[in-house]
């Protein structure tokens, strides 16, 4: 199938080819925030209804993944499984492990000292989805760090199958993170129990992970009131940034990966010569027959474009304005091209690292801001599951040195409260 | 006036007393859409029309301040207010100097390397409101971190005032900082503005700062879908934590010091015995009579209490239930306390930390996450000013490493496609 292609297009168009595929989703609201009710009001009983009614799930003996549950789990995945799984893990630790944040202390004036700490946030909830794809993987990089950021309270809501159960791949790798609470819940109701609480969940202080359209929704209405949650989330997109260096079938393998995912998917080709561009969509094309989701890519290849730029700069500029979720320098020099960047969730450098090597094993987190987010948000790490809150001590000298200045401006903003309680420290 | 007291009210009366003043803001929501809309379709004109309409300004000339107004500012603020606003700026810089993350490059396996960087976002926001109170404090307070991250747009809107002038020390504290481009707007209309962009502004990745309820209801709605928001914000609070050890005069100071902001401010006494909340009560009633903004005080003195709990332990569970935007510890070994406290957006420790240091000079950030979002959201510094970004790079021989590993988890997950972009690479 032909790509939508451009050459040179002029800066009037580029607004016009940063924008994704559109999304609709008021229609569902009135729905989730009737689940969002429901569940608030009448707590667990409402759970089992919805788990009953979208899952077809009966759950009378409660949410929670039992012992027996997470034992059987284990034995069901395969010994190369767990392996894989294993080697990932320990990636996805080291990484982690290295991002956690140190103490600032700083004196600023003479007995005036500042200090700058974070602490880990006390109840999360992670979501993990179910459906067809048991992404197991996102289990990983939603537990590793929150366990390494030290949160003490932490839950997992995961959608259970028809007979009740939850994945054993799931399963197992939230128990090899050291996860305790499992719960089967999905969807819009899974949101809806950790934002409110339940008799079974505790309320939570903020939200993490994927969903489809009523999670992402669930989401983002209690985020505005009534919890934290992680980041905006839209459907997974790709650029790919080539030149002469670059090789038309990894690109294109690329390509074809991130429009697996569904059909809302979008990959872009951002490169410097028409015959790099012709060259891909070739082994597209080839590459495409080979593989089971032929159905899905040739859908998200529908809103997929190849975007011919004259120069590195260009490319650049076009990059940070599009602020894809995973970006591929497949490039010259990728390491100068990255340095241009600044809206981006997670850049690929070079020919060897494949978006699937983010997704899975490489160390990076896979839970990156999507839909143009990439230019406010941040990639998820163990910051994310900490706060930073700020401490301060002054001696009596301290005060004394600055209260002038404080006293000063506070009368100025018309505070003399503020003032008062300087000069009743200072003149004691 | 008598403040609310309770002794060592069991748990489940906490739930009661961590509550916050009720805010209803429904009721402005629709027009606030109006305003969001009509900006977003009909720009500058509309912004013209708002201006007129609310602050009864005339910006026919337009909207940003020109190079006449600033000169004219700087005559305007007198030598002594430079002087303090001077110290109150040299260390809100050493501190937020302090901040700057640092990059982090970890070599997770043989020819597998993950950084994560730190990048300014490109182009932001920060809303000063002016009103009864020119905050030129807040102007400090959010330029300097904006300026030490590195990014490189930055704009800040002010309502003018029926002349059609911004104030003068708002204008003079923004310069100070290196700002060139202050805009005359203020209220939703400005927020619209930077969220939708129009002929004058250009549309921002992050808006920052307070303001009325107005403006933290347009900051709510175009947080959702549109732009990245500094925090959710609510009415200003403080919570003292004291002992036997505190002064009662200095506690009562602080207490007057929050409720001066606003009729919903609120204030609450942590403390060990009832003999010290008698005598701060007694100390609250004999200054307050000395202050000007007595009848504010007097109605935030309606919502605030003073809760006698039995033991340090307790104290600081209350204390992290309640998450207060201020907490000043002036307890005995004040640092144990704090090491116990991990919801609160600053702390002050001791007896001659006031809030009113955080306030204006001590060096720490004075926007914090209020109405019990210091459980999730971080005091504002300089991170809130930059993104998290990943960067990987593989080998050859790093993707032949953990290869193996991706294929088995990509094809676990149903995703062949993922499989395929590792296997392109390996089996070249």
């Amino acid at each position: 199938m032909n790509i939508f292609k451009v050459i040179n297009p002029p800066q009037s168009a580029w607004d016009s080819l940063i924008e994704r595929p559109s999304e609709q989703d008021s229609d569902i609201e009135e729905g989730v925030r009737d689940i969002l009710r429901n569940v608030q009001e009448r707590g667990d009983a409402a759970l089992r209804e919805y788990e009953k009614r979208f899952d077809g799930a009966s759950l009378s003996g409660g949410f929670k993944v039992s012992e027996e549950e997470i034992a059987e789990a284990g034995d069901l995945v395969p010994e190369d499984l767990k392996h894989a799984i294993a080697t990932a893990y320990s990636n996805i630790l080291k990484f982690h492990i290295a991002q956690l944040p140190k103490e600032i202390r700083v004196k600023t004036s003479l007995g005036v000292t500042c200090v700058q700490k974070s602490v880990p946030i006390n109840k999360v909830g992670l979501y993990v989805p179910g459906g067809r794809a048991p992404l197991f993987s996102t289990v990983l990089m939603l537990c590793i760090p929150a366990k390494v950021a030290g949160c003490e309270d932490i839950i997992l809501c995961t959608p259970p199958s028809a007979e009740g159960k939850a994945n054993p791949c799931i399963i197992y790798a939230a128990t090899l993170c050291g996860m305790k609470n499992i719960y089967k819940l999905g969807g819009a109701q899974a949101i809806a129990a950790m934002a409110h609480g339940t008799e079974s969940i505790t309320r939570r202080d903020k939200i993490f992970g994927p969903g489809n359209r009523y999670v992402m929704k669930a989401k983002q209405i209690v985020g505005m009131s009534q919890v934290a949650i992680d980041m905006p989330a839209g459907p997974s997109e790709v650029m790919v940034l080539a030149d002469e260096t670059s090789q038309p079938s990894f690109v294109a393998a690329d390509f074809l990966s991130q429009d697996e995912h569904g059909p809302d998917s979008q990959s872009i080709l951002v490169c410097s010569s028409e015959i790099i561009a012709k060259a891909v969509e070739s082994e597209i094309n080839r590459q495409m027959t080979k593989l089971s989701r032929q159905e899905t890519i040739a859908k998200s290849l529908m809103h997929s474009k190849i975007i011919v730029l004259p120069n590195r700069d260009a490319i650049a500029r076009f990059a940070n304005e599009y602020a894809p979720e995973h970006l591929i320098i497949s490039m010259q020099e990728p390491w100068a091209m990255a340095e241009k960047i600044y809206a981006a969730g997670s850049i690929f450098i070079g020919n060897y690292s494949p978006e699937s090597a983010g997704d899975y094993a490489s160390g990076t987190n896979h839970t990156l801001p999507t839909s143009r987010w990439a230019r406010s948000y941040s990639a998820l790490g163990v910051e994310s599951f900490m706060r930073r809150m700020t401490i301060q001590e002054l001696s009596k000298e301290g005060l004394e040195g600055i209260g002038g200045a404080i006293v000063a401006m506070a009368l100025a903003e018309g505070l003399d409260a503020h003032a008062a309680a300087v000069k009743a420290r200072i003149e004691k």
